[in-house]
């Protein structure tokens, strides 16, 4: 099931058998069950998480209980709080699993050790990461450019398969509606 | 001068001469006036731009004329469309220079055969995307989270040294509030 990881690195740098299983030596696989938590506020984190298959969201709740989402996780994806994974400071949000989810984890350890080792990995991650870059630009362009119903239109065109599998509360959270706006739009 | 991009650069990995050298040599130096269009919507994007002096900014023009700003760049930082650079896909942002600005341009091309040639300098980039990466989450917590007193605070706390060069119609499109809202905050 681990292939899955090997095709997304595949996509950005081919790899021997040898090469894949050594860097998959350097991953721990991890089951969680729906509603569990992975990362709480406050938490140091020690892992970032790769999706194998199942669904997780980080969220930030903020002062008033208001829960903002700041990521979904599917398969073939990556989540972590990674300003605390990265600068090895406390979370700021939580991570739970909306459906019974298995990954496989990277400590910050290991993911350092890997791209040191193997440039290929580091230019991986390179890549992957400036991908991310640019996903988070047009989600920021969207927030200040766009009204409800056209981020809806970029969500649902976006992330097809993630449309049939959350509750429309945690789209209205992620997109920054409100649930009867959203509601309305999605009728 | 260009010895404020060696600092940036051994913030994160260590340099001989000789590889300073080497990686300046892929970048060219530019010279923009105030006022001066260094990409217009639409354009290809052939280079970052990293600010050696000067102030730039990266701005989005919806249907309606109104202005976003996605990035400020001065001293020290790096702008260009990161989606139009990356991907070789059209300019959806335009970049102009606020200041008299000199930088130092890096071509897609050069940027790929420095990160082949030198692992140090594909962790350097890693490095500075994964940071860029958070700060972009930081922001979008800002705009699902935070009300225009809030963000206006976070900004001086972030940028103190933006705050007296940008007037404030430009931070008012930064942070995604209305120019009337930021003078009866900023008085």
């Amino acid at each position: 099931m681990s292939e899955i990881l090997r095709r997304q690195i595949e996509k950005i740098t081919p790899l021997t058998d040898q090469e894949f299983e050594y860097i998959l030596s350097h991953f721990t696989l991890k089951k969680f069950k729906k509603h569990q938590i992975l990362i709480q506020e406050g938490d140091t984190v020690q892992n970032d998480y790769f999706v194998m298959n199942g669904l997780l969201k980080a969220s930030y709740l903020n002062k008033e209980g208001k829960e903002h989402i700041m990521q979904f996780a599917m398969e073939d994806w990556w989540i972590t709080d990674y300003q605390a994974y990265f600068n090895q400071t406390e979370a700021t949000f939580t991570i739970d699993a909306l459906e019974s989810t298995e990954v496989l984890t990277l400590s910050l350890y290991n993911r350092e050790k890997l791209c040191a080792d193997m440039h290929k990995i580091e230019h991986f991650f390179r890549k992957k990461s400036n991908n991310g870059y640019i996903a988070l630009q047009r989600r920021i362009l969207s927030l200040l450019n766009s009204n409800a119903k056209e981020r809806y239109e970029q969500f649902i065109s976006q992330y097809p398969t993630l449309l049939q599998r959350l509750p429309k509360t945690l789209i209205a959270s992620y997109l920054g509606v409100s649930r009867e706006t959203l509601s309305r739009l999605s009728v």
